[in-house]
C-alpha cells in the first residue's frame, strides 16, 4: 500500500529514509512490545510479585516469538489497539501459570507507549547523529569557503557583501542547539509509562514505583514520575523537535535553491535531477524537497499538539492520532538529514570554479 | 516500510482503505500515466502533429508495458519526478521513430498531474457512493426511529429533549451537502493539465486546444480551459472537501462516543472494542477513530493551503508537498466512510433494547 | 489591545483593511443581532405567533437601541454568549408583554449565528467587488503587455521563454474561480440557521418553516432546510475559500518578490519600502506580506475544520473556536486583496523601462 | 478593531488577558525599541565607538519620548516595518551628531526582534507566576481531596474507580514541566539577536561581541552567540511552549466538562453560564474554552513552525507571519491560565456536596 511516500516503490528513494523506517517497521513495535512484557515480568519477578520461574518461562517463550501478522490485524481493527491479540499470541506459548504472570497489572497503553518510547529515543540518536554530521561538513566548508565574500539578501533584495561563514552560522547554529534540545527533552519523551488499567499502578501494591524503575532501566528508557497515560506532552515537544530539525533544514534548502538561481549563481550544485522536456535543466531537487519536509512537518506539528486535549485516563482518539502523525514526522526529519547529508556533498561556491 | 498506519501490517485493519488504497498503488500510478502517454499520442495523431503508425506502435508497446520498479526509484531519488525514468522504459519497447512521437510536446507534470487527477475523480467516486449508502443507512435508521425521544445536550449539558430524527439530519445533512459539492467541484479538481516544458502548450501549436480536448475526452476527464501548472486551487478544494467528510463523521463518532457513555446510555454498540485489562469494557473504537480521521485531515488541509504557494511556473517544492499529504488525506476519508458504515451497522437506540 | 496585527496603531496600515474590519466591529454585530431579533419577531407576527403590536413595539425600540458594551462584556465573561445581557438590556426599552415575545422560541445560537452569516455575506460582497477589480487589472496588463517575452522558471531554474500572458493567467484564472466559487458556496454560507433551544425549532409549532423562511428573507439570507446549528461545514467551506483567495495572491506575491530579485530584474516595483540600514534598497512589502496572509490563512484553515467536530446540539468549545479564527481569516483575505490592487500599480514589466 | 476576539468590546472579558496584553500593546513595544536604542548607544559609547555626549543625548531625549503614532502607521504602511520612521521621530528630538550615533551599526530586525524578545521574556514571567497558582491551587486541592475515590474513565467508557489525587496529577504535572521548560527554553527565545544591516555585526568591528554583551546585560537579555536574524528556532519553540500550556489545560478543560456532566455528576461547578432559552441550565463556559484555547493554539502552532523557512537573511513574508501569529499564541496562553484560576475556584468533588 502506497499512499505514503515513505515506503512508495519508486517515491520512497527521494522521500524515505531507510534507517528511521526500521524503527516503525511492525517487526521493531512487536519486538520492543514482547521486550516491555519482559522487563516487566522480571521486574515483578524481583519485587516478589511474580514467581522468578514464570519470568523465566516467559523469557524462554518471548525469546523466538514469532507472531501471527493476520491474527494480530484482525484483532487490532476490533480492539483498536493491538494488544490483547498479542498477548494472545504470546500467552500461547507458555505454561498457562507463567501465563497468567504475563502483563500483570499493566495495559495496553504501557505496552504499546513503551513500545513507542524505546523506538523514538532510537529514532532521536539517529538523528543526533545525522546532526553531527551535517554540523561537521558545515565547519569543514566554513574552514575551506567561509572567508569568501558573497551577497547577502534581506527581503529578497541584494543588501550588502558579507562573509560565507555569516550564511554556514545560519544554517548550522539551529541544528546544533537541536542537538542539545534533545537532551532537554530526552527525559520527557523517552520516559517509560506504566501504569496499569486506569494510570495507577494499583495492580503493583506498594512495589508499583520499585518495579517501573526497574522496568525503565531494563529498557534503557527514563523513569517516569508517574504514570503519564494521559499527559503527552513529552510526545508533542519531540514533534516539535522533529520538526525544528526539519525547518532548519528547510531554510537552508530554500536559501540553496535561491542561490543556484541561474541569474544568482553563487552556489554550484554538481548533478541535480534531469527535465523529461528540458534537457538543459540541473533541477535542485534535494534543495527542494528539504523545503518540503520542512512545511509537511510545520503542518503535522500541529496535530500532535491538537491530540494534547487527551480526554480522561485514556483517549482513543487522541491516541490514534498520534500513531497517525508521529511516524511520518520522524520519517521526515530523517529523510530531511539524509538529503541534506547528501546535497551538501554535491554543493560549492560557485566562485571556486574557476 | 510502515511509518504510514494505511498500509501497516497490522494496524492497516483499523486505519486503512483497500479500495482506496488501490488508487495510490504504483501501479495504478504508472497505469495511468502510460493511459496519458497513448492519449496524447493519439489526440496528437489524429491532430496531425505526429505520424498516426506512431501512435498505433505506442498503443502496442503499452499494452503490454512492465515496469521496472527498481529503475523508476532510482530515476525518482535523481530526478525528483518518475516521468524521465518511465519514458525511457516505455521507449524502450518502441521503435525509435515511433519513440519519438510519445511524449511529445508535453512535460512530467502534464504526466503525472494526469495520472493524479484521473485517480482522485475514482477516488471521488467511491466516495460518493459510500456516502450515498450512509446517508441510506441514517434515512432508514430515521424511519425506524426518527420519533423517538432523546435528550439533546448543548454545551455538554443535558437541554431540552428533541426527536432522535434532529440528531439524525445533523449527522447526515453535511454528507448530502458533500455529494453535491463533488459535483462542483469537479471540473476543477478532475481536469486535465496538458501544457509542455512551461505550462503554455507551446509545443502543440495551433492545435493545442484541440490536443487538449481530445486527450480529456479519451481519459474521460473535465478539459481545463488553460494549462493550470501552477494554479493548485483545484486540489487544495478537493481535500477541503475530503476533511469535510471527514469532519462531517468525526462529529457522528464524537456524538456516538458520547451518548454510550456508560453514565449517559443512549445510544447502545453492538460489539465494540476489548480491553487487555479491563474484560468488561466495550470500547467504542469505532467512534473513536472517525474523530480521529477528522483531526487528521483538519491538521493536513493546510498543507494543501500551503502548496497554493507555487513558486514561478513549476515549484518541485510545493508540487512535492501535494504528493506528501493529499493521498493521505483521501485514505482518511476512504477509511472514515468505511468505518462509519461499520459503525452504523451495529448502533441502535437503547431503548430499543428492551 | 493591540495583539493582532488588524487593528494595531501602527501595524494596521500594513496588516489590516478598514472595509473588511467594518463587519467585525461589535456594533455591527449588534446591529445585525438586533435585526434578527425583529426579523423574528415580524416573522412570527405574520404567522400568528405572537401579537403584531408586540412586533411593533420591537420595532420602535430597537429603531434607537443603544447598547451597554461594559454590561455586555460582563454578560459575555459569565455566560460565554452576548445574547443573554442583549436580550436584558433590549428588553429594559420594551413594554412587558412585548419583551416576553422578542427572541420567542429563539436561542442565542440562532442570534449569533444570523449574525455572523449576514456579515460574512457582506465580507464575500466586498471580496467579489476586489477580486472583479484585481482580475479586471490583470486584464488590461495582459492587453497591454501580454504578448512581451519573459523568461518562464521551473524548479526554480530558468526553463523556456514563454509570453506574459502566461504568467499572468496563472494569476488571475484562480480568482475568477474564486468567484465562481462564492455563488455555489452562498447558500451553504449565508443561510440562517433558527432553531430553537436544541435546533428543533419546537417553539415554532407547525409554523416553524413559514417562520424561518419570512425570517430568512427579511434579512437577506438563504434558507437553510434544517436548523443547522450543529452543522458548521458552511462555515469551514468558507474558510477554505478565503484561503483559497489568499493562497492565489500569494502565488502572485511569490512570484513577483521573485521575478524583481535585483538578480533576475524582469518585473519592476514602484516605491517599494525603505531600510533602516540600507537606504538604497527598494522592498516588495507588498509582495511579500502577500505571502505571509496566504500561510497564515492556510494555518488557519485547519482550525476551522478542527471545529466540524462539533459536540452534540451545541458545542460551546468548537463554536467559540470559530470566534477566534473566522474573522481574522476573512481580515486576512480583505488586506490581501486590498494589497494585490496596490501592488498591481506599482508594477510593470522592467523590459517596458527603456 | 474588533476582528480579533482578544480585544473585542464584548468578547474581550471572555477571550482576553489584560496583563498579558499589556505586553502587545503599541506602547509597549515602542517602549522596548527605544529602551534598545539606548542600550546600543550606551553600550557603543562603552566601547568607544560614539561619543558618551551623544548616548547621553539620545538618554536625555529618548526619556520623554512620545511618539506620532499615525506617522508611524504610514511609515510601516511604506517600509513593512516602524523603525525608519519611529527613528526619525527619534531623532528630530536630539542634536544632529548625536542623531547620527542613534541606532548605528544596526537594522530595523536588531530593534524589533530586541523588543520582542523583551516582552515575550515578561510574557514567560508571567504565566509562570500563573503556572504556580495553578499547580499550588491543585496541591490543595490534592491535600483536600486526593484520596477521595472517583471512576476513571478509559476511551470515554468507565473503567475502575481510582483516585482523584491520579486525576489532579495528570492535569498538574504537565504544567510542572512547563515550568522546568521555560528555563531551558529562555537563553534561545530571550535572546538578544543584533546583527546590523546584513547580520554579521560589521558596523561594529572587533567591539562587535563586547557591544553585543554590553546590550543584552543592559536589557537584562541573554546574550545569542550570533546574529540570529534568520535562525527562528527560538520563537517557534516558544510558540511550542504556549502551547503545550494551552493543551495541558484544554485537558483539564475537558475532563471538567466530561466530569460535570448531568449524567455523570462527578464534579460540580459553582456559577456557570446562563442560557437565553433554558434558565435551568449552568454552562461550563471556563471549561469549554480552554478547550478552545488549546486548539487554538494547537493550530497557531503550524504557522510559527512554516516561518521557520526564513529566505537569505532577512525574510519579510516569514518574519511578518511571526507577527501576525506569535502574539495572538501568547493571548490565548494568558487567556487559558486566567481562565484555569477562576475555573478551579468554582470547582468542588460532586460528593463533598453532601
Amino acid at each position: 500500500m502506497t499512499a505514503s511516500v515513505f515506503g512508495h516503490p519508486f517515491l520512497g528513494r527521494l522521500f524515505g529514509d531507510e534507517e528511521i523506517a526500521s524503527y516503525f517497521s511492525a517487526g521493531a513495535d512487536i519486538e520492543a512490545m514482547v521486550a516491555f512484557e519482559l522487563a516487566l515480568a522480571e521486574a515483578q519477578a524481583e519485587a516478589g510479585l511474580i514467581d522468578p520461574r514464570h519470568a523465566e518461562a516467559i523469557r524462554a517463550s518471548t525469546s523466538d516469538f514469532t507472531p501471527d501478522l493476520a491474527a494480530l490485524a484482525e484483532g487490532t481493527a476490533r480492539d483498536g489497539v493491538v494488544v490483547p491479540s498479542l498477548l494472545k499470541q504470546l500467552r500461547g506459548g507458555i505454561p498457562e501459570d507463567a501465563a497468567k504472570a504475563l502483563h500483570k497489572g499493566a495495559t495496553s497503553q504501557d505496552v504499546i507507549d513503551a513500545s513507542l518510547a524505546m523506538r523514538l529515543q532510537g529514532v532521536s540518536l539517529v538523528l543526533d547523529r545525522r546532526l553531527a554530521q551535517i554540523t561537521d561538513a558545515f565547519t569543514a566548508w566554513n574552514l575551506a569557503a567561509g572567508q569568501k565574500t558573497v551577497m547577502a539578501h534581506t527581503r529578497m533584495q541584494a543588501a550588502k557583501e558579507t562573509r560565507f561563514s555569516r550564511k554556514i552560522a545560519a544554517w548550522s547554529d539551529p541544528l546544533l542547539r537541536c542537538r542539545l534540545r534533545r537532551e532537554e527533552i530526552a527525559p520527557r519523551a523517552f520516559a517509560l509509562r506504566i501504569g496499569g488499567a486506569v494510570g495507577d499502578r494499583a495492580g503493583f501494591g506498594d512495589r508499583a514505583d520499585a518495579i517501573a524503575s526497574a522496568a525503565a532501566a531494563k529498557l534503557g528508557l527514563h523513569r517516569a514520575p508517574t504514570s503519564l497515560h494521559s499527559e503527552r506532552d513529552g510526545l508533542a515537544e519531540f514533534a516539535g523537535w522533529l520538526s525544528l530539525i526539519t525547518g532548519a533544514l528547510g531554510k537552508l534548502g530554500q536559501d540553496v535553491v535561491l542561490s543556484i538561481q541561474n541569474e544568482v549563481g553563487e552556489l554550484k550544485l554538481a548533478g541535480g535531477g534531469g527535465s523529461s522536456a528540458m534537457p538543459h535543466k540541473n533541477n535542485p531537487v534535494g534543495a527542494e524537497i528539504l523545503v518540503t519536509f520542512a512545511r509537511f512537518n510545520a503542518t503535522l506539528v500541529s496535530g500532535m499538539h491538537q491530540a494534547l486535549v487527551h480526554e480522561n485516563e485514556r483517549s482513543g482518539a487522541a491516541w490514534s492520532l498520534e500513531w497517525m502523525i508521529l511516524p511520518q514526522t520522524a520519517m521526515a526529519a530523517g529523510a530531511a538529514t539524509r538529503t541534506a547529508l547528501e546535497l551538501l556533498d554535491k554543493l560549492s561556491l560557485a566562485e571556486d570554479d574557476g
